[in-house]
């Protein structure tokens, strides 16, 4: 394993989005992108890409858990959009001052809090 | 720092793409929300969080970066919703069997090569 | 019928598009609103409202046709969300310029000659 | 002008929601692409002429009303974009069973209940 990969992976082999966010800052400035991200551009980024994310999926009906019917070509593709998603949503929050995996966190505890667990249901049923 | 903490954060303080994950996995099964969760409940949840994110974007303009002028309440649901757009994609991405830290690591690639440095014209301009 | 109604309708029983351009204008004139109504915050307006409408038919699976289980309040909540897309679509094209009735026919046209149809084919199968 | 035309136009020289929805439902029957036209699977394609919309406005900044500097091309852009998402909407209608005509005219009394006007506020201000 290469250093690098070393600095990008997390121990757990995934990638956190503290390395993404820097990887888009840097990706941006070296190409003098700076001057077209604000946040309204991002966001209307974000939703082209959430379109051909869209556009995947549109005359397929419903479809299984794990695409086991994809060709890989595809699965490959979306896995590209969905990543264009991510991409352009922690470029977003970081140009708009907010620190996504504080965020992120803080929402799955309110959600938690939101939608509580019952235990006894649960056992009974 | 409490021992959940050092489990959640990456050794760069965020949050990793298979933490997100787990706990997205974890909360559907203790709810019994697996049922729900298909790839195209789970992408038309995706696009109906872009929406409410977009909604506190609507009426304002363009708006500079950092967001100086908002309020700390309206920061706060700011980051609450690009949450929730994150832990949709992630989801949705383990539904559908896509390793999303590997995919957004190769898009970044991918972007790389189509975007190529062209440093002489850079050092010119 | 009043002639309220005589205005309002098309012939053929329907509105047309020009007089839901007319509509919005006045109303967004009569409030000052006209302020807000840039092409931008439209856009995002639209986008907003597309996500409500994705709501709704989120968790549901696919659903057939004519949505033959659905409550009455559930359509009438559908015919809403569906109106406030047509409505900013209207007025976004109105404020863009856009003579959204001539470029919808124009389309058509592109329709057909991109998808031709294939007679003899049709035919024998 | 032709007969046609006449059909087609209202007597405002526009067109007609109905007009719109017999043409979509035509051409989809002489196609064969009925069974493509489920409700969701038109929902997720309205989402990806949504962002075919949104990817033309999104690296531009705010644009002024009328687009006053843009090219002719990217105009009938546009009203493509425009139109691909009404005839989608308009499909999606269809197949749901709402009369959009009647629901978008009824929401429009709707909003003017939700927002009345303060005529004596609008004289003094």
């Amino acid at each position: 394993m290469s250093s690098v990969r070393k600095v990008e992976e997390d121990r757990d082999g995934s990638v956190s989005l503290e390395v993404l966010r820097m990887k888009m800052a840097e990706f941006s400035k070296q190409r003098n992108w700076e001057r077209f991200h604000s946040p309204r551009n991002l966001l209307l980024a974000l939703v082209g890409e959430v379109g051909e994310l869209s556009e995947i999926f549109q005359w397929k009906g419903e479809v299984p858990k794990g695409l086991p019917e994809w060709e890989e070509d595809e699965k490959k593709h979306l896995g590209e959009e969905l990543s264009d998603v991510l991409l352009y949503l922690v470029r977003l929050s970081d140009i708009c001052g907010i620190d996504l995996s504080k965020a992120a966190l803080r929402k799955l505890e309110l959600n938690a809090i939101k939608y509580p667990l019952h235990k006894s249901t649960d056992n009974n049923n």
